[in-house]
């Protein structure tokens, strides 16, 4: 099975990188499921059910938010309905939408799940407690289970790879924005990032006008981010699963760039 | 000219890599400065006066600090007299130690800096007016700037690398302790990368034994944190400026783990 | 019925403040029953088997504690076997010891419960959810109901007085150290204080050594805290709570200083 | 001389007893300096120039604020003008406004210096560091100094009390909410209360809706705060100062609310 992951979206510089590349990545990868973090989709903040049918348009099979899940408020009366977007599954009980979901196509199957840090982050419940009861859960069946963790932490991050070493087939880190370059596969066959990356402008600052973001740390004074409209820059990531076991046996960073991108 | 940094060496493990890359590198790169994070040198928290003779036998001209620089206290009566050592500039005034130093080989002359980040950090001086100074403080005659920016936010760091492109020849990242993969040279000709990662067992957590991490993270109950034992790894950059303007001209990840390294 | 409330005792000069005041206290309140916060009672952090025992021979029925619960590491062993001692309950489902006991004095009978907020402080499980569980929890029988709500911020601690207002006799706050002057019945009926206040050296900053804790504000450098030895403070509150109902009918501030005290 | 100051002033309901409770004050205290925190005068963040007119209309001599000083973007283009509002001095140079004043009634003069704690608050400088220069920069002929340190930790704002006995008439903590029972005149004659505690709605949470504060903490969903509209409680202290050294000689909590005043 192949898996591609496509890190947190920003804005409308984020989806015109969409546009570009997942075509491209689907043509010479042909991934049986591709999903995508759309937390920063909508402005740097949320996601709203039109630009959530954008990104399904474009083909993916999942979307996965994160901490900005209800920065838009239409999300509230969407979520539930949408069968393919998971929010962070350890928001307390009662949050709408869901925390995994299960992804079909043809034959093959791919639980998803959204779990959320919370070393800097507000304090949901124990994402790795949380991480044990679903993975308990999911039907014996379901072989292929793919984290999404979106959380600060790297010491999180990495505690939660080696604490689902085994169990799932890709712990797979997002929130930060930044790649990072330690994607391994775990001794027990799980694929790890710590961070996946962006998609977004590469002249900001995580996909935000940088001047704002500047006067904000170097004045402490209220200050109105939004997101940049400088070239983008797109990060995912693919993975290869076995069919039978769902261990993981290849992990690879992506990178794509505005002006470095070749479409032979 | 060329620099080779390496980011936060963790513990025996952690000595153990440089010993045997830092030769490796030396023979290969032949850089002109070599620097070490030294932060968690000695068993993961601080650095004592022996182990920091022990990095400079190694080869390093300075040693950079962060967080942790005060976790020995020997180091109290130690810093001011090592012209070659330096901790988070904007500590406050009247702190031990320095915030920058002028190293010097043959008649090459290289300013190192260290600066710590705010967010999620403790309350220090700004590091972005703090650099400011710096900047403006250094002779004339110094055209060769290296920043060594401890910190944990990737949009703080990123912040930064913006803030002093074109009047630095690097900004880079250290503390999260895992290697970033969007090393570029910024527009006005400043290397950049978020964090350069750590030197240190690559089977626990930052390397810390992962037991103990996960213990923390999933019982808040109160851990003792000690350096791991297993395999190492090895992160580091190396740089090329230009000798007349002190520009960069090229940054390189520098990875490697104990089974893979080859010395032919 | 009659209940005493005594704050986080700090060190041993909190534990002569309660020598001294305690046995005043039951000559002239006869409360039905005594309650301290020990969690600093051992030299400022935490409680050790010894140090509960002097609680109990002073006439306490119960003893709570809070973030500094585990503290000092004979805790461990020794918290299942005392039936009288809670810790916070939002501690992850695993943890030694327990959340609330029911405490019986002739025909009379007290729930106990301890409870930390999150606001500033670890990532437990939520205390406004696990409060909800407990006072569900509780048999039929049980009218009166404290809780000890061990938390930083007072939103949060007011939330939690609105929150269980007409649900349990008291909700009091402890871990700020400082008395606060608002205490009240809420209109359901529940006793209300944002935060008890200590009992220790009135000399310090929250029962520890001034020189020591000004010394970590204006350095940022590692300083060792202990509890000073200045003359004590003693805080506390009294309730009065209709036997029938468990309705709290009148809330009244304790505070002593040893100086002032006068033994009539 | 006499010296009545005022905590945070939340929304409408605060001004409403600003409006009941300052001629009852002016007239039975008859002080000479009457100061007044507006942070969140304006709706609960911030304060407008029409706001602050009607607190100077209402017989303030000053208005200091605290972290919500900006929420209102009026404020930038107006506080330079307005010689008697203060916002936290320890914000870094180039902030709008200025930290202190000095404020004159007939022949006294008092300066006012507002600053803010850095422990669960945004890094700004140093608050120790600020006050030691504010003081050494007063003109010598001023004994009267009255600080507003507007932080969240009782740890940090005692620590300043302490800092200051001796160089300062009063040290009086703001942005709690809540009013301390801690007041008292320090051993070398400055008068000290960790929290003066607010003017605004006793029904909600710190004067916002409870709805929404209790949503929040439990849902941990985004939630909009507004100002509570119950009935009011009014906060402040009153302080004597010995006219010829600037000691303060007495320090008074004021409390009173909406259905308990009485204007005889
Ligand atoms: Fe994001
Ligand atoms: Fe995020
Ligand atoms: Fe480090
Ligand atoms: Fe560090
Ligand atoms: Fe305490
Ligand atoms: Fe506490
Ligand atoms: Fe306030
Ligand atoms: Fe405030």
């Amino acid at each position: 099975m192949k898996v591609v992951f496509v890190g947190d979206v920003v804005g409308s510089v984020g989806r015109k990188a969409l546009k570009n590349i997942l075509p491209y990545i689907k043509k010479t990868q042909n991934p049986d499921f591709l999903i995508v973090n759309g937390e920063n989709a909508a402005g740097g903040k949320g996601i709203t059910p039109e630009i959530a049918k954008e990104i399904y348009d474009l083909g993916a099979h999942g979307i996965t938010l994160g901490n900005h899940s209800w920065d838009k408020r239409e999300i509230f009366e969407y979520i539930d309905e949408d069968k393919r977007m998971i929010r962070p599954a350890n928001f307390p009980l009662g949050t709408p939408g869901k925390g995994y979901t299960i992804l079909k196509n043809g034959s093959k199957e791919l639980a998803i799940v959204n779990v959320q840090g919370r070393t800097f982050l507000p304090p949901l419940d124990c994402p790795f407690a949380k991480m044990d009861q679903i993975v308990h859960e999911l039907p014996n069946r379901i072989k292929h289970i793919f984290v999404d963790f979106h959380a600060e932490a790297t010491s999180e991050k990495i505690a939660m790879g080696w604490h689902l070493d085994g169990k799932v087939s890709a712990v797979v880190g997002t929130h930060t924005h930044v790649q990072t370059h330690d994607e391994q596969i775990l001794p027990q066959g799980t694929a790890y990032v710590t961070d996946v990356g962006m998609v977004g402008s590469r002249e900001g600052v995580l996909g935000m006008e940088r001047e704002a973001v500047l006067r904000k740390f170097m004045t402490q004074l209220p200050v109105r981010f939004v997101s940049d409209s400088g070239k983008w820059q797109f990060h995912g990531i693919s993975l290869e699963l076995d069919d039978a076991t769902g261990k993981a046996k290849k992990i690879k960073l992506l990178r794509h760039f505005e002006d470095e991108v070749r479409f032979e």
